[in-house]
């Protein structure tokens, strides 16, 4: 197998599916399953067999023909190319109702991530925690990022301060920022952002719908 | 344009593709473009030029070769493609934080989804109101079910009651369940479930960044 951590270039797709793999194999495990062959997870996840066999071999030699993929295996294989074993601080800002639900994602903390901080303007939160995590003000964002080594920022605020704390997290040397603003926030190009959009799901659910009652 | 209602086949990467093609031409419009290229609207996805026309190809004529796509009238015709235009009635079921904070997101009013009933079993929650909608006790969920013509289900309970919920929704006459549960749930095959992972998002990042920095 290839060193998973070079420099390669791989499509973004590819990377895409990568998670969804990882997420379907960690569920197979869970149900028992050892090995598993690319048409199984093909069906699992509504991606051609080909596809998988071509994402997996853009990383090396995984599986073995005419057998499958050893499920273990191919979790530990996935996790390491995904970064997984890297452990990640993670830092929550706002802690309204979806940076509280965040910060509680048991699925997180179980895919190694560590939530260090949590971040509020509001007096009433300050102080609080949530499995052991603190929620601190605002202000003193760039104090702890240092202090905890964040690498990940979280942005879950209200829309309309999106890019001020985009723009806190990237003066704190912020190396990564997970955006569920439904804005697009502007960073320097070191710093990479994923957007998060919700209704993404809900649109794939409605376009199945729509198709099973041409009359609604 | 062939009628985008007609029960077609098309792989479920494409489908999976069209909320985000859609979201990107969104934002676009957003900062005034009136005119995109696949190439433009590529580079803003991290998708090849030839996929993006390969995938809409699947559902008709759109574009002018050598202008582009008009913005406004392609983010209609995917919205009709994606069954955006057909109104949908929403549920959330388990009013913690993720489920106030998805009964808050202003994406979905836009799109179309209409939220017209919350359910928990929390005493204190029930007669609740967000944005003019009710909580009500989930025991009432097939009567305020039928009553409001609720399409879609959005489970955001705790994960050991996930399948209980869905098995409700499903005698309820639900016909699409979004799954916020980090656990698999069984529902015939005339109900479609969409399973939302949080973490997929997070993990993606994780491999950019394991990227930047081979030792940590």
């Amino acid at each position: 197998m290839k060193d998973s951590k070079d420099k390669i270039s791989i499509s973004k797709a590819t990377i895409d599916r990568l998670p969804l793999y990882f997420r379907t194999l960690r569920l197979s495990q869970e149900e028992g399953m050892e090995i598993i062959s690319s048409e199984e997870l093909g069906q699992r996840l509504g991606v051609t067999p080909e596809q998988i066999r071509k994402d997996l071999a853009s990383f090396g030699q995984f599986g073995k023909k005419g057998v499958g993929y050893y499920v273990s295996e191919l979790i530990r294989n996935i996790g390491e190319i995904l970064g997984l074993d890297y452990n990640w601080h993670i830092a929550v800002v706002g802690v309204g109702h979806l940076g509280w639900a965040l910060a509680n994602y048991r699925n997180f903390d179980s895919l190694g991530f560590n939530l260090v901080a949590m971040f509020d303007v509001d007096p009433n939160k300050i102080g609080q925690c949530i499995k052991g995590t603190e929620v601190f003000h605002l202000d003193r964002l760039k104090e702890v990022m240092e202090e905890r080594t964040i690498h990940i920022g979280i942005i879950a605020v209200p829309e309309m301060y999106a890019q001020e704390v985009a723009d806190q997290l990237v003066a704190a040397g912020v190396r990564g920022i997970w955006n569920f603003a439904p804005r697009k926030i502007k960073v320097p190009e070191a710093v990479r952002v994923i957007n998060e959009d919700l209704s993404v799901g809900l649109s794939s659910l409605s376009f199945y719908l729509a198709r099973q009652t041409p009359t609604n």
